[in-house]
């Protein structure tokens, strides 16, 4: 038994998010198809977290066990040939039989893409939120600061989300500029449902102005969903890098 | 009767290419059939160039003339609602009554992204071309000095072209990497048909090692289709920019 590590990229819009569903094209279930159509045998994706519909990765992380006789690097191509082209395995390597790619995280990097400008341009639109109006990029910076930390980030998750407790390490939020568009790097320790996409929808509210300069840190101590910004759309997000010990793969 | 110029943005892999045709749907033929249902009067558009199918557009020029008395500025927003969404105006502006958009250009800016990789990002896979070879990038950088200049580009031109001369001058080619992206911008005053896909083919064979590191200015001297690379696919370019005397808009 051989456990198998992958890296693993695609089009949020072309799935109906990570997890698994009846009826519905998801990453998951497509590993879950490609792995077995490859190895021949029933195969459990273990992911090292479900992003929702339209959620883009370029760094997603998952392992899978299997007795197959294939070297572990060559499953990247072998899985491509059963894949959808909107999914790739980037790349596939051995990983202890105990490493688990979502228990075994120690933190995530996700990249949230803002075009600012009256029109969408249409080679970006798929990858980012087009907002029309005037952001102030240093009151938003300012702002991400006031985030990081360790916090109970009540506020910025989502209705009826299931996770023990919300509190996180928020390590960095760093906004830089390209042209029009404004990244905003998240890394952090985990991020609860939606948190990512709240905190850029409160971010953009502080930018605009519709919320003061200084609201960031009252919001995190209302711990209450109602007082953050809008959730920012899925298709500007990125699940960029899972973080792991040891040059960030377990060995 | 006034004459408004557009600066159009598209996604190439969304139309059969600029020009007009029957049966397929063109960016020309949209922007004409969106400028009719607006002004209420027949139109014809102007182009700065033809972009073959699959080839995208970030600074496409366009003009065309009308008795609507629409403002100016006003159009991009009134075209838009009629053009489908891989097709935008990004802005629209009035222009004197003779200025053309192919005839008054002075310079065109093309970019060309090369993704290095054994697996095709899903996220850039539409915008570039994946190239899982080895590339010299100061070996391409050397070769592509060697083609800047005014020079008969005849060995860069599509067979069947109907160009009066293959004279062109280019004024630069800029290579630069970003991760696994290398960019390569083209600035000159006019390309030949497929010129800069053919540029863009004769550059990776020569980073490869297929041809010779000196071999441009051979291939130049030959005039001749043959002694040149493959054509890059169209996915990779991109229109970036055309250049109008006045800072860039002839007024």
């Amino acid at each position: 038994m051989k456990n198998i590590g992958l890296v693993v990229a695609y089009r949020g819009d072309a799935f109906a998010g990570w997890q698994i569903q009846k009826n519905a094209r998801t990453v998951e279930g497509e590993l879950k198809r490609a792995a077995a159509e490859v190895t021949g045998e029933p195969v459990t994706i273990y992911g090292a977290g479900r992003t929702d519909a339209g959620v883009h990765a370029r760094g997603q992380r998952a392992n899978f066990k299997t007795a197959s006789s294939i070297p572990a690097e060559r499953f990247a191509y072998a899985l491509n040939a059963h894949l959808p082209e909107a999914c790739r395995v980037m790349s596939s390597f051995e990983v202890p039989l105990d490493f688990h790619s979502r228990y075994d995280a120690k933190g995530k990097c996700y990249t949230y893409r803002i075009y600012r400008g009256p029109i969408a341009d249409p080679l970006t639109a798929d990858f980012s939120w087009q907002v029309s109006y005037f952001l102030d990029v240093d009151r938003m910076r300012a702002a991400a600061g006031d985030a990081v930390g360790t916090h109970d980030f009540k506020s910025f998750q989502a209705a009826g989300s299931s996770a023990k407790t919300s509190v996180r390490r928020v390590d960095r939020i760093a906004i830089t500029e390209d042209g029009p568009m404004l990244i905003v790097q998240y890394i952090g320790n985990g991020f609860l449902y939606n948190m990512v996409r709240i905190l850029t929808g409160t971010l953009v509210a502080i930018g605009s102005g519709k919320l003061a300069p200084d609201a960031m840190a009252g919001i995190i101590a209302a711990k209450d969903r109602n007082a953050a910004g809008v959730t920012a759309p899925a298709k500007g997000l990125e699940l960029t890098r899972v973080y792991y010990e040891n040059n960030f793969i377990k060995m």
